[in-house]
This record gives C-alpha cells, structure tokens and sequence, in this order.
C-alpha cells in the first residue's frame, strides 16, 4: 500500500544522481546532507551549514557608490557518508547499481541500498541508513550493512573529512574564490578523525568530528551482513579568533533515531495536512513540509537558505521567501521555530540600520535583499536593494506571528523595533506627489517582487506592504496600550499620527478603464509581451532576452498585485482582485517558483476551483518532478511553503488578519476530505474538510472563537 | 605681450606632473604622446594608439543575457620621449626642475625646458621639442639639446621602447588584465630599435620604431649646447595574423614640422576663432580646437576617444560625445574629418545590427553605448545600452553633416543606411500606447542623456531625436528624389509612410500646470534633491550616493530636455526653450563635463548674456583650470568641442538645421569682438561679430544665402 510519509526512489522519474542527492538530502536546521554516493568522491563535499559562508569581493565591471561589497558564499563541506572500501589488494569497489533509496518522513530516516563492485568481480550489497539528530543538532550517524554477495575475506575501509581537490579547479569563479580563501585543520587519532574549516575573509570557524578512523580492516562471510555505526558531530559556527569547541559526538544512532523520532512526531502532531484522495499530493506536501523543517534555522542566528540545506544554489543566501513563503507554516504549526527566524532579523537589524544610511536615507532600517551575515549581497541592485518592499514582507510576517500568537514579549524585545525601524524608513524614503490635485505619498525607482520590471514607481504591491507597515507600528503600540502595557522605545502619540498621515497618504490607485490595480505607473502602457511567438524553450525568459528588453513589455514572472491582494483580503474586494486576477494571470509566465502558489490559494479563494487545483498540483510536487528544471542545484524552498500556504490560505482559506481566525471551505472536488492542524492563539485546532461540512476540533488549550465558513463558532 | 596661439607652463595654476602630462599631450588623431618627463621611466608609457585595444571578459557579480561581453582597453605603449642620461661612472641624471613648458598651437611643436642633476652634482640644461606629423601620420621627431652647466666630459646617452615592469602590478584589474595578455616583440641593431605589441585577445598588433640606438656616448662641453633628432614612426593597427608592416620614419624632424606647419595653417584658415577683449578665453579657445583636432581620427575606421589620445580614461571608448559634441565642429570647419568620422560609424554598423537584435528588436540596428571596435562595451546597462539615444545622437549628426555638406556621395555610399537602420530600429523598438484617448508612440525603459536617473519611461529627448532620425529617413529620401536620384536600398514610399506616421505619433508632451516639456514620465512628480542640506564635497553626487538615491530624486547633471530644445530649435520655441530652462536649471548640478556648454550656448540665444557667459567660462578653460578635477586621466574631448558651440551656436546663434545657415550676434558684452571662421556647402565664410554689427565675408568660393541676424543676405 502507498505510504504517503514516504519517499522512494521509483516515486520519482528523473535518476539524475545531482537531482537525487537534492531530493533524498536530510537537514535539521544547522545543516544538511545530500543524498551522495557513498563510494564517489565528489568535489562539492555534499554537507553544507546553515549560514557558514566565506566573503570575496564583489567584482563589478562598472563600480558605483553603495554597490554590495562582497559575496557570501555558503561552504561546501566534507561529505561525512563517503566511505571507501578496497579488496585486500587496494582496489576499489565501486557502485554498481542504486537498489533502492527511502526517505522516511516519519522517522527523518533516509536508506540507501546499493550494490558494490570491485574490479576483480567481487559484490557488496550496501545499505546505509542516515540520521541527524533534531533536538541534538549538531549530531549524526550513518549505520552502514555490508553484505558480500559472492566471496568471503577481508575488505580495507576508509573514511576521511577531505574535499575532493578538484574543488579548486571549478569554472565557478565565485567558488573559486571562496575555496581558494578556505583552511582545513585536520586531526586524527585510534578513535576518529576531526576537521575544524576556518575562512580567511570572513573569519568564521566550524568543524566535523567523526568516530571512525581514517582506516580499519573487515572481514566479510558471504551472506552474512555486516554492520557498524559512524557517528558525527557537525559543530557550531564560531568566530576564527576563539578555540574551536570540543564537539560532542552522539551516544548511539539508535538514541540519535529516538530524538529525531521525538521531533518528527511532535512536528506533525501540531501542522499534519492529511489528503484523502490524492496519494501523489499527500505524499507531495509531507514531503514538502519535512524538507522545510529540515532547512529551517533555530537558533535565532540563522535563516532558510533559498534551497535550504539541500543544496548551494543562490550560495546559501536568506531572501523575502523566508517571510512570505515559509515563515506562515511556522508561526501556525510551530511558532518556536517562527520566533527565532524573526530573531534572526533582529540580529542583523543593526547591518539593516547602516543598509540604510547607505541608500541616502536618515532614518530607519532596509534589510539586505540577499544575505547571510545581514550585509547586501546583492551584485545586481536592480533586481536586489531595489526590493524595498522586503522591509515591508518582514513586517508583514511579524504582524502575523503576534496575530497568531499574541507574544507581547517577543515585540518588546525585538519585533517592534523592527516594525519601528522598517516603518520609518518608508516614511523617510518616500516622498508627496500630486496626483489630480491630490496629494498622495509614494515612491520612486523601486523593484517589485515580480524582477520582469525593474526601478519602476508606485509599484502596487510596495505601496500596500508600505502602508501596512506603517499601519502596524500603530496597530502593535495600541495593542501594548490595551494591555496595559508602555508603547516600547518612547514612541510617541505624534510619532504615531504621523506614521498614520503617511499611511493615509499612500497611492494605490485602481485604473480608470480597467478598473484593476495598476502594478506600476507605467505597466499598463506598455505593450504585452508577444507571447505567440515566443517558443517554449525560451522560457525563462530571463534566460533568454536582455532585461532592457524583458523589461519595455508587460510581462510578469510571478504574482505582484496578485500577491498584494492575497495579503490583504479585508482591505481589497474579492471583486477586485477577480478583476487584478482576470488582468495579470495571462500575462505571467510562472517563471518564477514562488508564482504558482499564490495563484492557486487566490483562485481558491475566488471560487476558480480548475485554475486553483490546476496551480496546486504543479506547486505540490515541483520538486518531485523537477518542474523548474534545476532542482539538482538543490529545492525551492520557498514553493515548499507556498505548496502549504495553497492549501490552508487557498482551499481552507485560513485568515488571521483581522481579530479573529476564519476558515473557510473550498476543498476541490477531486479531493474526498482535507485535513490540517494549526496552532492559533496558544491553541492546537484541527480542521476536517469535507464536501459541504466544515468540522473544527480543538486539540490542545482553551476554547476559543472562529469563523468557520462565515459563521461564528466556539471550537471547545 | 600675450599670444593666445601658445601655452605656458605659467598660464597654469596646477603643477601635478600627470596633470600636466595631459595638458601638454599632443596628438595628430592617429596616436598620441603625454607630455612626460623624459627622464622618468612611467608605467603607463605615455603614447596611445587611437583604436589599438586589448579586450578581456568582463567579470558580472550577476550575470544576463545579453550583457556586453568583453572590455575593450586602449593599451599604453612605450614613452616616445623617454631617455636615460648617465654619468661616465653610469650614475644617472634626474630632472632636477622643469623651467618651462610651451606649447605653439600654431606649429604644434611642444618645448620643455628643464634642468637635470647627477648624484655627483653635475648639472645639465635639456630643451626637448616634439612634433607629430599631421599629414604624414605615423610619424613623430624629437629634439634633444643638452647643455652641460659645471661640467665638461663624456656622458651615456639610452632609449628603449620597453614599458616599466610595474605596469603589470597595477591595482586596477583593467589594466592588469590587459597588460598581462600583451606580447612585446623587440629587435635592435646600430641604426634603430623596433618594439611591436601583439594583444592576445583582440588579436591586433601595433608598432613602434626610432632611429636611436639603445645606447650611445655623447661628449659634452661646459656651455656649449649639443643637439641631436630622435625620428620616430608609431604604426598602423593590423590583424595579428599578417606580418607587421614595414614602418617609414619620417626624413628629418624639419621636414616634419614643416607637415605639421601646413595642417595647422589650413586648420586656422578654415575654422579659427577670434575673441578680442579677453586673451584668456581666446587662448582657450584656441587651445581646445588645437586638442579637438589633435585626438580626432581620420582614417574612417577610428573616432574620438572620450579623453582624445591625450589618456587613458574610460579606455580611449568611442561615445556619442563624437556626434553631438565634437562632430559640428568638424562639420562646419573640415568636412574630410567629419566624414571619416561617420565612416567609422558606418564601419561599425554590421555590429550595431547584431547588437539590435541581441536587444529583442528584430529590424534595424542600435549602436553600442561606448566601443573601439563595435560592439558594446559597457558594463552598466542602465547607464549604457539602455542609452538608445545614440542611435538618434548619430542619425542627427549626419542629418546636420549632409545639410552643411550636400554631400549625396556619403548619404548614399553610408549615410542613408545607417539613417534607415536606426529608424528602423526606433520603429521596432518602441509601442503604441493612449494617453488621455489618444494614441502615442513612444519608448520604454530607456535612460537618457542625463544619467541621473535610468530606465524611465518616454524621455523627452530619446522622444524627440527618434522622431527626427524617422523624419530624417524622409527628408534625405525627398532630398535625393528633387536631385534626380533614386532613393537608394530599395525604399518604398510606404516605407516612408509608415515612418512618416511613426514620427507623427511620438510622444512629446507639455506638462498642463508648469507648461514645460516633462523630462519623461516620472521626473516631474519625484521631490527635488536636497541641494540645501548636501556639502560642496558630496558632488559629483555620483561618487557619494549610491544610483537608487539619486534616481529617486529631481536632479541633473547635465542638460537633458534642454539638449533637444537646443538641438531643435525650429521646431520647439523660444519660449518654451526659457520655461524648459528655468525649470531645470535649478535641478542641474553640471557635475558632467558636458553640460556648461549647452546652458551657455541656450542662454545666450535666449538672450540670458549674464548666465551665457558665466556657463561659457567655465567651459573654455574647462581643463586649463582642472574645473572637473580629473584633467590628469585626460582631456575632457566633448567639452572642448561644447566651448565651440558654445561660441558658434551660443554667442553667434549659427543655425543651419533649415535650409538656410542663420548667424545672430549675442556677442557678450565683456568682448570687443568675435570673429570666427566656417565650411558651408562649399564655401569658407568669415564672421565678424562686433556689438551692434555682424559682418560677413566670403573666403572661398561661389556667393550664397545667409539670414544674419533675421535678415536675408547675399555673401559674395
């Protein structure tokens, strides 16, 4: 019978091995492994860390003022499944066949069974299981099962924490650069072997230990299976100047399997999506909500990569996906993890004060488009610093999270100085304008989400994450105020009068023949793309045409207006954004993998069931089936959390935007039931979506309030 | 007395040696040679080819489609004045100091004077005088005299054509990069040495020959003055692959001067400039046409670097400079050059068409922002290919050459394809849009001549030069039809229909409230720039905002709107022209060379004689007072061509965009009288503008029409 917690490698089409090591990689958060070959030696390592990253300068062929200095490039790091066995002459065994790979989501359990050849004909069948500790996160262990399937005799093993060297040879300029700056600190005894990595530019430290040593003998009886334990410690990331810590190794793989059994339990306990009718997307969104937990950082220093720990494409950099895309998975089903990727922000909010200063603005704070450390990373400002509006999406993501959880302690100690900071640098980065003898607040030269216009004005979705910025640092102080608590920072009533003038004052026009939202104020002049002469393979069209000319048409990668109308249901009608959805959809090309999940959760919404099951099934197993063509890079993360969002926000139509959570039911007709558990409020709430019947249970807490399908309830 | 014809070490204030290498430079269009110290070996040699490049790739922090590949970096060669001076005892002589420095604008000869020392304090007087050849361009003489002062006895004269080994340390990777792919093939014998430098990349090679040994002895009697002639050749460019060309040094450095002598008498007698009232503007003036002429190509297969051959600034690139700045002179004073200096263009449009489609725009051609050798060399899109400008730039000037000109042969030889390839271009490039129910034709995403913002939205100058570059197409094809002759490639009256309604479709709107002409979409509803609260060290706002800022802000740093009301006087008013001006005036901070030029021929004929000659001040001794501060890179070419028609279209109103030339005196009143030569359609014309009178004489050939000062007159 299908399971749907797992993942097997005839789920799946392609047998790229890149794309599998992404697809069958296992992460908790501090770091990730990728599904390697266990025997191949491979030069980009395979292990990478969560927010360890190496500097080199950024080189521009035209050098202007305030340009992003210097890269950051996550670090690839030793593969801790390699293994190497040899007959007792020296030669090699090599794979022969992958059997079979298992990705358990239940158990966080990933087996690889092989079979293994040397040259002399001699067979090994393989098995290795692979675990990381997710309470205990900087452990690791690797079970491997030998099994000699024609000879009995001894076998010589060996295990070593070094880079293929090729590593240095590779085209990749940027890589180049990193690994060249990189210095390995080898150590190795009787009982195992440590590696401590220190940058030379960013001055950062991390190690691996594993209790193996570099070389040991076994004796194999054919069909009698064989098995031993390496266990590893991946360490924190400390500063180049300390002694790097003693790294503790786990007790046993067994005990490792039990703390991660503990936190896979309790993490579908508290946000399982259960499908009844569709094995394949059941399958898709466990499997897409295992890999966002895997990535997730939660220690309050770091973030999710744009691929997680699966991989190092976008070089391991925290972008907005992290507050629009996946943060709202957290703060519903685990809004401890949510917390400390906020406090993540609150630790870079200094890099974000200067990011500021940087870009002529006296006041406020604007975080990094792209970054790891908190300083912009971003080579192409146009589509990077330009994206003002991220200071508006990490807003926007506390805002939820204190509607979601009502942590008064967490907005006094970080989230208001950021709702604060971001929302004055708005105030001082726009500026007035008339518009038919009305004066409106806006602003200049700024890139929307959609990058297929850059440096455009009045972008829609800037304005409203603006105007709802500014509107939250009133809407918080008010909060504090009604319960009884000080306004935090010395905030003052006119500070707040003014952030709501400015709030008041800002642009969001609807035009006058379309009656839609324009996405800029020169989108709707411009002409559509031609489309009907534009070949498949030339899509994406970033790959294929010149921004300047990507640019001069209306085209869209991804929702923009679309995304501003699906944050903001109670200030923008269902009318409207029918009409914004009737206007922008045929001229989106989905380029983007962060598209198709707003769409489908919108039309949801609007009652376009087709178009909505239609998006969600490609959003579901994207990386199942390598929509976008480049998972072997690593996984979309943020369409992980888009895939959930399509789900609760579009067929569930959660919203908790205004006072009160509501639910509403649009479950699709190919589906029998859906079922979802959310944490809201300190409550644990499980939804039961049926044709016709909306069924709500409390799970955990107090009762408590809810809108179910229009209707007041008490869920108790 | 004072001789406006020469310069003085003393007429400077600056004693920067490279600043005064740059002033002092000389050049025939061919190559060019610094005024260096010749006792001091440089790294940067101090003589460039015009056009001899090196390319290497241009490194992206973010890579795109379609992004300009390779720079193209004019490469510095071996100083041609450089000499080593020994003692017996092989200790070397230094510049002890430089007494003088002259150079004759009417001979082009250029003289140092300077005093030498040994380490054992023997001390000797050099005059060193350089010639270039003017007609005989890849010839070059250098006279030594030396003249022992405390001493009598043997000294050891070398020279070689080697370039200081440091060269390759530069911190700049430009020039590291090109440096390191060059290839220096040496010979020497008795009679000479020959150094020819092969470039890896381009694969062109270039060389150098002298008459002088690379060692000597030469015995000196105290008082006595001892002379002797290096006679140098600096060769043409060749393809890498054939055998450099046998080069010819020049017979005898009088002969040479005797060629330079005629070019500079022809030079005067057909374009010189008379200010009587103030010697300093007249020898500026003067000092900027000898510059002009010196830096400008001749061969048709180059043009004119940004900086001339005077340095190597922005890597000796061809920008539209040339034709809206340096090209009128030309025009109106040495036809021959002017065309050569299309020719380029038309060498160069096989490029330009590939370049048009590598840009989305399936017909026509669009010109490279800024090359040697085509293709589009600039690294900063936004502030570089997005210029399309220049298409229409170049279309302009060979509107204005064929009007001065008559010259059918060129247009339809060069002339009329590269005007139909940039209508084209325009054609395909832009869309219809409606704006207030009417349609409009116009163009997005584009910058435009002020760089202080990019990628906006219908620009009013890009409008209006497109326009007249489609219009062009027409006249020129009416033009050939009423002299009898077929409109060459094959057009069509209805192509021209079509380009006919194109142009009459361009949108160039008035804003209702200001009754200005909006410098594009946006510009007018942005906040002015905080000129109040921004110190005098923050210009040139580019080098201390980042471009975001500044885009978003009112501001200019050169004239934009006001270049086209400059460029199009018959068809946008004087009174328009002064609302344009009034308003952006003020936003304008002329942090680029090549704005005071156009305020100052705008204000004069507007009658502004006040703000005229103010802005005309600062821009005839534009690089004799270092105005920019970077007159040691280079000359600032286009300024020195601006401060002409500053002059000619400024103070004497010389129009000749109708059918007719038109002269108008708004002689300054701080001038007694100006007089100045041109070329038009055939004649040498002499204007002599005193306050009250303007009088006109014919120099050359048949009598002809000419409105002065508003009235119809025959010169004859």
């Amino acid at each position: 019978m299908f399971d749907p917690y797992k993942l097997q490698l005839d789920d799946l089409k392609d047998r790229d091995p890149k794309y599998l090591e992404t697809i069958f990689s296992i992460g908790n958060g501090h770091f990730g492994s990728r599904a390697t070959d266990p025997l191949k030696p491979t030069h980009d390592g395979g292990t990478v860390i969560n927010g360890f990253y190496e500097s080199s300068p950024i080189i521009y062929g035209e050098q202007a003022y305030g340009y992003a200095k210097n890269h950051q490039t996550i670090i690839n790091l030793p593969d801790l499944r390699s293994i190497q066995i040899a007959e007792g002459d020296g030669q090699f065994f090599a794979t022969e066949q992958l059997i079979s790979q298992t990705l358990n989501l239940k158990t966080g359990i990933m087996t690889t069974e092989s079979t293994l050849t040397s040259p002399s004909g001699h067979r090994i069948r393989l098995a290795l299981q692979a675990i990381l500790g997710q309470h205990r996160q900087q452990a690791a262990a690797f079970r491997y099962t030998l099994t000699a399937l024609n000879f009995s005799g001894p076998v010589r093993m060996a295990k070593q924490l070094w880079l293929d060297a090729a590593d240095t040879q590779s085209d990749d300029p940027r890589l180049a650069r990193s690994v060249q700056t990189l210095n390995f600190t080898h150590s190795a005894n009787e009982s195992g072997q440590q590696v401590v990595v220190t940058t030379d530019r960013s001055q950062l430290q991390a190690g691996i230990k594993i209790d193996a040593p570099a070389k040991w003998e076994l004796t194999l009886d054919e069909s009698i299976s064989n098995s031993f334990d390496v266990l590893a410690a991946v360490g924190p990331i400390v500063d180049a100047a300390v002694a790097y810590p003693e790294l503790a190794l786990p007790e046993s793989f067994d005990i490792l399997a039990e703390d991660a059994q503990t936190y896979w339990n309790k993490t579908w306990a508290n946000g399982n999506v259960e499908i009844t009718g569709d094995d394949a997307l059941a399958q898709g969104i466990h499997y897409n909500l295992f890999q966002l937990n895997s990535s997730a950082g939660r220690d309050g220093l770091t973030n999710i990569a744009a691929k997680g720990v699966s991989g190092t494409g976008y070089e391991g950099h925290y972008f907005w996906d992290t507050e629009m895309y996946m943060l709202p998975y957290f703060t519903l089903t685990n809004p401890t993890i949510a917390r400390s990727l906020l406090a993540y922000r609150y630790h870079v909010l200094p890099a974000a004060k200067k990011r500021a200063r940087e870009l002529g603005v006296d006041h406020g704070a604007l975080f990094a488009w792209r970054t790891i450390n908190g300083e912009e990373a971003s080579a192409y400002y146009p589509a990077g610093t330009a994206q003002y509006h991220i200071n508006g999406d990490i807003a926007y993501a506390i805002g939820q999270y204190f509607a979601a959880t009502g942590d008064f302690a967490f907005m006094r100690d970080m989230g208001f100085e950021i709702l604060l900071e971001t929302a004055k640098f708005w105030a001082n980065f726009g500026s007035w304008f008339t518009v038919h003898g009305e004066s409106h607040f806006g602003f200049f030269d700024v890139t929307r989400p959609d990058e297929y216009t850059a440096i455009v004005d009045n972008n829609f979705y800037t304005n409203k994450i603006a105007q709802h910025n500014l509107q939250l640092v009133v809407a918080v102080a008010r909060a504090f105020e009604k319960a009884g608590q000080a306004i935090p920072l010395g905030v003052t009533e006119s500070d707040l009068t003014e952030l709501a003038r400015i709030a008041k004052g800002i642009y969001l026009p609807v035009d006058d023949a379309l009656k839609i939202h324009p996405q800029d104020d020169s989108f709707l002049k411009k002409p559509r793309w031609p489309f009907a002469t534009t070949p498949k393979d030339k899509y994406p069209l970033l790959l294929h045409f010149h921004p300047l000319t990507i640019y001069r048409y209306q085209v869209n990668k991804q929702a923009d207006t679309l995304l501003a109308d699906y944050l903001f249901p109670d200030s923008i009608s269902d009318s409207q954004t029918q009409r914004d959805y009737a206007y922008y959809e045929p001229v989106t090309t989905h380029d983007s993998s962060l598209s198709r999940a707003i769409f489908s959760a919108v039309a949801a919404r609007l009652g376009m069931a087709g178009k909505a099951y239609a998006y969600f099934t490609d959003t579901a197993r994207m990386d199942l089936v390598d929509l976008q063509g480049n998972a072997a890079d690593g996984l979309h993360l943020a369409n992980l959390g888009g895939s959930w969002l399509s789900i609760i926000t579009g067929f569930a139509g959660v919203k908790y935007t205004g006072a009160q959570l509501s639910v509403t039911n649009h479950l699709p007709e190919q589906w029998e039931s859906l079922a979802f558990i959310i944490n809201y409020q300190g409550r644990v709430l499980k939804f039961t979506l049926t044709h016709g019947t909306t069924i709500a249970s409390l799970e955990f807490g107090e009762p408590i309030d809810v809108v179910i399908d229009g209707h007041q309830r008490v869920i108790s």
